[in-house]
């Protein structure tokens, strides 16, 4: 925790300096250098100071390297030697991992907001578990029920008879649509809209109707869904999103989705109605499913594929229409190749047929 | 209407259940079983409860069949004597189509809000009809006019001098720049961002001009927009979406552009500025248009469809640059047979030129 | 400014009828007809009224003027003596530019409240410049600073520790996580979300591991962020979007992207991790960028492009996976043409086999 006093723009928190000896330890490495030389934030070797910890993992970055004024950097084995201004070093096989593994110790935590807001609305029959926070503005419909150390940001909405299982964190500015089921763990950013009717039609004489949607929105435990995402409710079956996926930015699920345990949805992917998507499967950007479709578990789809049929299990895919990713990029050199055989061809075919 | 006592997670309400006789009446079926049976609530046969309708319209779900609790079960003529626990059954000859027409039945309609919540701000010349509802920390501009029974949600903002036709509905978090015109019937889902001043620069020596904006926003009777999409108001004319129109999340509709009557914007479709979209259009997921070009009445376009060109009425297009869909498959199965024959025929055509 | 006292749907004040006169001197015009005619609104041909100003600069929209109320035509030179109802035309070079050059003088800018709204929530620490204006329910962070004339819209978050330069402007109900740092001038829209901790996993033995985030997500001076589009911040580095740069709506950028100065980045569009932008770049709707690639300054790429590697400078790239657009039309042209000799091919392969 972080009492604001030192807020440092690059987010380290600025108060507990961390030794070249101390990192050395926790990853493992050997020091080259002085091992009390300390540092108190991250940066890549252009602008990091000598406050910072920095990485040199690839030689395309060594001419950084040669100008950083970083105060510690961590070198994989081949620039444990390499000239430069870096004094202390500390030496591990892979210091892109090592990074990653330290990024906690400099990561300032949001402060946490403690009880109701004064502002915040809360209806009739909501059932508050232990540790509950819930920020200015937010509104709470009637008989829901949120887990102990909710965490509900500013201007978000939990429609009516919603119900969030422990430490479960609703960003600033979400919709939960009425009776969204979310489990424990779960994260929903800023703007996602989760549990909307979904966009269903049937035709009539005088227009359109809309189909009404009984089904319910789940999210299953550590779910994440990204900002602005939305998630539709189901018509007549559910929508579910199984445990430990994680669904990035500007993501669209359409009403009757299934999407299994443990899957990756990059920003913008959309998935149109009853399609299933199995455990394990990871969809690329902007990636589009057609409705009523079946994703095997643990296949793959690259960014933008475009997917009209059913995909068998542990494949990777891609194109549109999408295709296994090999005959797709075959097809693609093929094409490259083939438009230089035109014009002889068509030249070919045609003395043929004269003759 | 409901007055929330007994909530049930899958949106049936619970209090007016349903007897077999009375869905046989209702969907012209024969009983198969006691009439009397009573459900309250909807689900597929591999959730449903004794409480629960559900549906066999396809030999693929027979399994579940099988297996199901459903305490009634709509089945089409070919399984009216299907070996199965289902003792009551439900004989129709289109079992989907008659589960949507009951779901109105099951639907649990939104608790309406009455009147302007205490915390609303509601702007100087406003013009409120008769039993217009409006949720918490909803702002409302100046001279803004809302007709009768309009509801505007929860956090949601109406910009200044906004006129919004009786029956419509801005739901939670959405906002109306100022001056948009909304018809009779509108629904704005939660998020959705209505007359923005549209993405159009000038260069000048010293960097770009922002275009002002002064065309309107005009959404028509009966229009409904999604989560999270984003219409932006005219430059130098109306951007226009026409009655009936019903748009997904996430869309993008950029200035200027024109949509027809009645057409269907599945989510994450972008029209770019100035485009025409004539009456009865259908753009599948992702489908993206290019500014200034004209798509003509009761064409379809495919999902990730990317129109750069004009498209005629009544055709069916696809992929990119978008082609008549016939002729698209035709390249793309073509390809695929070509690719097998890029080696012989570079093979054959460097005899031919050695020769 | 504009006291609200008369307010027109399209956008015109109202208050400040400008003559022919006047149109001509701006514009450098030649008057035909009345020069005191006055205008207060711009219109397209088939809906200006005579209090409209409109222009015609094509030919194809000459029925339009045969018929047309407006008040004044702008007109290219050989429509100058054009049959038609516009008694008073200023004849231009380029009827277009005059109009968008004339904009601004019939724009209404919008009402700028004054001062921080009564129910505001402004945190511990917060500095203030001159003639700040924080809109209803708005929510402002402990350490937050924001410059001179800073406009905070309703409902918009401001993250602890954040700081917006002068004249910055965030529209209604954005969310700026905590510690993002805009310059100034800078304009965030409607549901636009920065600085969200980007999608960033590692694989652990009991699931995923969160990357914690320490990087920053920088706005630099005059940078405009579209409605509900999603800049993420850095994990080990820093999110930059360089000065100048325009972004439209529902666009993701990924955490450690780094944008370069005087970009324009269309709706929709999607940047994956640590991907690099150089100065200049223009990115088509909908298109995608793979992580960990560059594109070179002042490349083009058309609408939905799907870019899988690097992109030199300067050049027009398109399609998937993106080549440079020449090829890429190119192998379309050819794909057409080889289709209908697929079948011819595939008969004389199998007769040359079986010679």
């Amino acid at each position: 925790m972080n009492d604001g006093r030192t807020l440092r723009p690059d987010g380290g928190d600025g108060l507990a300096p961390i030794t070249a000896a101390d990192i050395a330890t926790q990853t493992g490495g050997r020091i080259v250098g002085d091992p009390s030389t300390a540092v108190c934030g991250i940066a890549p070797l252009d602008r990091a100071t000598p406050d910072d910890l920095s990485f040199l993992a690839h030689r395309r970055y060594a001419s950084w390297f040669a100008d950083t004024r970083a105060g510690i950097v961590l070198v994989s084995p081949q620039f444990a030697e390499l000239p430069g201004p870096a004094a202390t070093r500390i030496v591990v096989d892979k210091p892109t991992d090592a990074m990653v593994g330290l990024l906690a110790r400099f990561h300032r935590r949001e402060r946490r907001s403690s009880g109701v807001h004064h502002t915040a609305q809360v209806g009739d029959g909501v059932r508050l578990g232990a540790e509950v926070s819930i920020d200015a503005f937010a509104v709470i419909g009637n008989d829901v029920t949120l887990g102990d150390r909710v965490w509900i940001g500013a201007h978000a909405t939990v429609g009516e008879g919603s119900r969030l299982g422990a430490d479960t964190r609703v960003h600033a500015g979400a919709t939960l649509y009425p009776r969204v089921d979310a489990g424990e763990r779960v994260v929903v950013h800023a703007g996602a809209r989760v549990g909307r009717e979904g966009f269903g039609f049937v035709p009539r004489n005088d227009g359109v109707l809309r189909i009404p949607h009984v089904g319910r929105c789940v999210l299953e435990h550590d779910v994440e869904i990204g900002a602005n995402s939305c998630i539709d409710r189901g018509s007549i079956d559910d929508t579910v999103i199984g445990a430990g996926t994680k669904i990035d930015n500007l993501v669209h699920v359409a009403h009757n989705v299934r999407i299994g345990r443990g899957c990756f949805l990059a920003a913008q992917v959309g998935i149109a109605g009853s399609a299933r998507i199995g455990d394990g499967v990871q969809l690329g950007g902007q990636a589009g499913v057609n409705g009523h479709i079946t994703i095997g578990a643990r296949a793959i789809l690259t960014g933008q594929t475009g997917v009209i049929g059913d995909v068998p299990p542990a494949e990777m895919w891609s194109g549109y229409p999408a295709r296994p990713h090999r005959e797709q990029m075959r097809s693609a050199a093929a094409l490259s190749r083939i438009a230089r055989l035109v014009r002889p061809l068509e030249r070919m075919l045609g003395r043929e047929e004269r003759a």
